[in-house]
């Protein structure tokens, strides 16, 4: 099924111990899409401005991902730029040009009020809110956030909560969004707030996730080299949202392998620049790597 | 089959977020003899002074572990202070009081040299070697060690990791003494220095494990109330190498269970201060747990 993904489109600068690339594409939307387009047909939202290179415009046609909704406006594409010390934890964040993603705001083809699958990628809770009174009754709604928002849109967020079906957050956002420390109790209190579904990710130690009563912990793959974990977070999110869209099903089973594909896909991520790993590898080589994840965590 | 530890017995007062205990009894060799004695017959080597309470001597003798080991000196027991911060990290140390530990020389009594299974817990690595020297042909030799002798003692602690079948050794100390900060990488270099089997612990996150080619990897069982992290990696090395011994065998998928039953035994020990849990679980309630974990990590 169909899949809908609303986020930014970014020229990104990153220097990383293992290099540098400058004006690679990035942004959430990208990664987001270049992931999921792995299981199923992506449709996207977001802007670019006049300066996007076409190349990249290319890079996500190449994997059939629908642009009709990335919109070109006057001015410049928005642009990072992010330095990894040794450690690869947080970037340090150089440069933050929002340019025409400062007045974002999302307005969809209509033929793209009917998906199904939605993730509401992390942007200004108001332009969520404003995606998701355009679509008609989604199967599923996943939406991701971040401290900004939490600390200073926390109303506009909490009505975000309110309407969607499943929360993408990190292990931090939850302690802040919540002021509870046991990951257990702070998606308890996520759920309490709203979204049935709570997806905790926690970096480098995989990711914890509530589905109802259900429980889900999944440890992450482990890489031996680490080149860029710039959208880590997004291809993680674009794997199990495409995943799940391909499956057409909400079962506890489908959600548990969701999160397993987002871990594989994400695995290979970081393992390039930009999104240039994730536009090289196939279905096929996630699946492999799946039977090599198995294998590592039976028992 | 029987089982050694050797290594600190002390009286800890503690402080964290959910209350404080005075002089309960703590270490390395009460928190793994109490976790490991769920699974087989625990033999302990360490030191106290003469001020020692006998109700402590009487927890042990409850779950059989024999105290032939257990030299009562001239002098005070090693005693620690620590308080834990909301957030239940690394504590801070209010005072360490080595008193008898400082002069601890073990000399194991005869009949505990042909014990096939060995745990060299966090000692002077000189120590270890002692011990090592006075063991006849153990069939698994696991030992533990801290940055303190990482960074001061390290000829030593290479001659041991030559002469061990197993670390256990926690993130942190992986990179303190490697260097390298993968711990698939990371956990490769530390066999190529001796151990075929290294243990990476890796708190709330769960462990990594090499067992020669086999690589394992095992998220945390999810607690809901922390009282008291202190003993959780001793008590996970207890409960590894418990069950290790009780199946007698040293396959891959024995390891595997050895890691998954340490993990449950250390997520019981947090939930109360010192070994108060540990003396009231028994291996029906930890077998209980192991199903729910093996639901919450199914895909």
């Amino acid at each position: 099924m169909a899949l809908l993904v609303v986020g930014s489109v970014a020229l990104d600068t990153v220097y990383t111990p293992k290099g540098e690339l400058k004006e690679g594409l990035g942004g959430s939307a990208s990664y987001f899409s270049m992931a999921a387009s792995l299981f199923a047909p992506v449709h996207l939202v977001g802007v670019v401005g006049k300066d996007f290179p076409a190349e990249h415009i290319e890079r996500f046609k190449v994997r059939g991902i629908d642009l009709d909704g990335l919109y070109v406006a006057n001015g410049k594409t928005f642009r990072w730029h992010g330095r990894y010390d040794e450690d690869f934890g947080d970037p340090e964040t150089l440069l933050t040009e929002l340019n025409v993603f400062a007045d974002f705001s999302p307005n969809l083809p209509p033929r793209y009020r009917s998906i199904p699958y939605v993730f509401l990628g992390n942007i200004h809770p108001a332009l969520q809110l404003q995606v998701l009174e355009q679509m008609e009754s989604p199967k599923l709604v996943a939406a991701d956030t971040m401290n900004f928002w939490i600390e200073r849109e926390r109303d506009k967020l909490l009505e975000v909560l309110r309407r969607i079906d499943m929360l993408v957050i990190n292990e931090l956002e939850v302690r802040l969004l919540t002021g509870v420390r046991s990951v257990l109790a702070g998606a308890r209190r996520i759920q309490q707030m709203g979204p049935k579904n709570v997806v905790v990710k926690r970096g480098a130690y995989g990711s914890f996730a509530l589905f109802g009563e259900d429980i889900f912990i999944a440890p992450a793959y482990p890489t031996l080299d680490v080149m860029d974990p710039t959208g880590a977070g997004d291809s993680f999110a674009g794997g199990m949202m495409g995943y799940i869209a391909s499956c057409d099903d909400l079962s506890p089973e489908t959600l548990r392998m969701g999160i397993i594909y987002g871990t594989l896909v994400a695995s290979f991520n970081v393992e390039g620049f930009s999104i240039h790993k994730l536009e090289q590898i196939t279905r096929e080589q996630v699946d492999s790597r799946l039977e090599e994840f198995r294998k590592m965590t039976r028992f």
